[in-house]
């Protein structure tokens, strides 16, 4: 038997037609199409581009963005079932029971059929966000405000979680955001849900999976720790020392370094210029200049002493632009969420298209 | 990048102490103890010497089964959220929803320290089977039966499903079931769940994700599909057309056959002496007679037209098993994983202990 890298670091453990990353020149591509293109397209041609493999014509846009805004309303026996969570403290637990308790709403719920699996993409590309926005607006005591099919993706959710339209560069902070974060290989989430799949369990089973996985504090969970951390540096004069403490400790500075990427993370690169019209619009450049501020300093400490530098990921330009948008850290996780779920059900539809069980063996020591 | 087999065949994920397979000699072992040995053990001590790594001595194993027995009850308001679920037909979905919720009402939710991992430990192996046994009496319309404290996991779970003690033999064969389901290596279930726990996230999602993976009919499913397949053939006659129809069709015949192992399943050999004494017990070997004239004719089958011979897997005779013990087959996975939780917890706290991020790559074709 062949034994590989710890983390199965380096280890290519399929095929896929979703992603290309260069880590080394900083590429990713969406189905043979570069981030920095699709950022300036809608979420629902990417969330479609990644589900169908191909980018949709005006028709097969328009009638994937209708089915979409008539499928983003949720059963409100689902928010009667939920009303004991705690949203605020359990955000990612919650986001995981309502997914969960959707599927017994769900007729197709067993149903693994493509046909039936098309059904079920648009009803939960639909309803992550709607099912978000409740959740904190129940949590902060404030009415549930329903989904205006007149708004994209992105400002839909902006105006169900704030009551208001939000302006329209928030608006396409918001989309881009989505995309940005909707997909990207074999990340642990996406890994772990080929694995449910590949038994042929159901499609919301393998999104809980995916669900369970980014929750944690070492991938989707980093973009909540990069907001605590926007949080508790507050100031510029403050980033030296917060850096060096935390170096000298050997504790992760959160939002820097990636796995895969050995230069500057792309999705970081367009983050950072949304974040920046965000503050020129809004007109208070505090978190941007204190994150730019953070990125040079970390650069120049790793450059000096580490003789090797390092870069911001995904996590740390959209927890900046989480903070200018005005949303709370404990949302951050399951706003990736909303992106994230169309590369997700990418990977499903992958991996039952064409099946082999994912079941590697350990060495037993 | 190294390239490896489809599904991982064959490739060696990650180094662990916990199973030890040999596919070609049919030796099972947890923790370097043989199967057959462990069969004659409680669950209570096998759960123990999975999670802590070594064999409880007599004041440890009266303490961890107090701890179980005590924590046996679960939470009424959990029943009274999950009482919108059709359990016959969705009884995977309504686990995997219950042990979210349980998430909810456990103070120790999001800490992942040691300590707060043993007692969740103690409370999600104590409570399976009263989740189970609770969901299946409700969704036939009779009254909860609470735990009692002086049976031993597999009769307390027996006893709570019926209403009534089992026969010792019944209690037995449950409490091997149990045992033998515990634990398997880096089957999908268990793949699935360390990549969730490697992210950091916690033991609750961690136990989800296996729950979700487990669902599938290629993985711990096939048990639920045993059943049906032994109710189809029904009768001896049966068995010859049954098996000759589906092999031209190239369907799965249930229960035979095994990823790992090239000979008999070591699990399978014990379950089908418990099976025996059963039917024994019972006068009435109809289910036995039936699965081992299935067991001959695929092997028959499968030396004369394929050149290779076939055995049956942990499903097969598990499968039979719950026929004569009267357990409807929608029951089989949520059962299954009663046994497996404790495996599941194991490699959780393997992963949390000696972590790195599991990230493989994907090769874009």
């Amino acid at each position: 038997m062949k034994e590989v890298k710890k983390g199965l670091e380096g280890v290519v453990a399929l095929d896929s037609q979703i992603s290309f990353i260069d880590g080394v020149k900083g590429i990713l591509k969406y189905r043979g199409i570069e981030i920095e293109k699709l950022s300036d397209l809608s979420y629902d041609a990417v969330s479609f581009l990644l589900i169908h493999g191909k980018l949709p014509n005006a028709e097969e846009l328009e009638n994937y963005s209708l089915e979409l805004r008539n499928e983003r309303r949720i059963n409100r026996r689902l928010l009667d079932i939920l009303n004991f969570c705690d949203f605020e403290n359990e955000s990612m637990d919650a986001l995981r029971t309502a997914i969960s308790v959707c599927a017994h709403f769900d007729e197709d719920s067993h149903n693994i059929s493509k046909e039936a699996n098309i059904r079920k993409t648009t009803r939960l590309v639909a309803r992550f966000p709607t099912i978000v926005a409740a959740f904190y607006r129940l949590a902060n005591g404030m009415e549930i405000v329903d989904p205006d099919p007149s708004l994209a993706h992105g400002a839909n959710f902006l105006y169900m979680l704030r009551g208001k339209r939000p302006t329209e560069i928030e608006a396409e902070a918001m989309e881009k955001d989505f995309i940005l974060s909707a997909e990207h290989e074999l990340n642990p989430s996406t890994f772990a849900l080929r694995i449910t799949a590949s038994t042929l369990s159901d499609l919301h089973s393998a999104i809980i999976s995916g669900l369970c996985t980014l929750k944690g504090p070492l991938h989707g969970g980093a973009r909540k720790g990069v907001m605590e951390m926007l949080d508790e540096i507050g100031s510029k004069d403050n980033i030296k020392p917060y850096i060096q403490e935390r170096l000298e400790k050997k504790q992760r500075i959160m939002g820097f370094g990636h796995r895969v990427y050995k230069t500057y993370d792309p999705r970081a690169l367009v983050y950072k210029e949304i974040v920046r019209k965000v503050a020129v619009e809004k007109g208070d450049s505090h978190w941007f200049d204190l994150a730019e501020q953070i990125e040079s300093t970390m650069y120049q400490e790793f450059v000096e002493n580490r003789n090797k530098p390092i870069y911001p990921n995904i996590d740390f330009y959209s927890g900046v632009l989480y903070k200018d948008l005005g949303i709370p850290s404990y949302l951050a996780t399951s706003i990736f969420a909303i992106g994230r779920v169309s590369g997700w059900i990418a990977h499903c539809l992958e991996q039952y298209a064409d099946n082999r069980v994912i079941r590697p063996r350990a060495h037993f020591v």
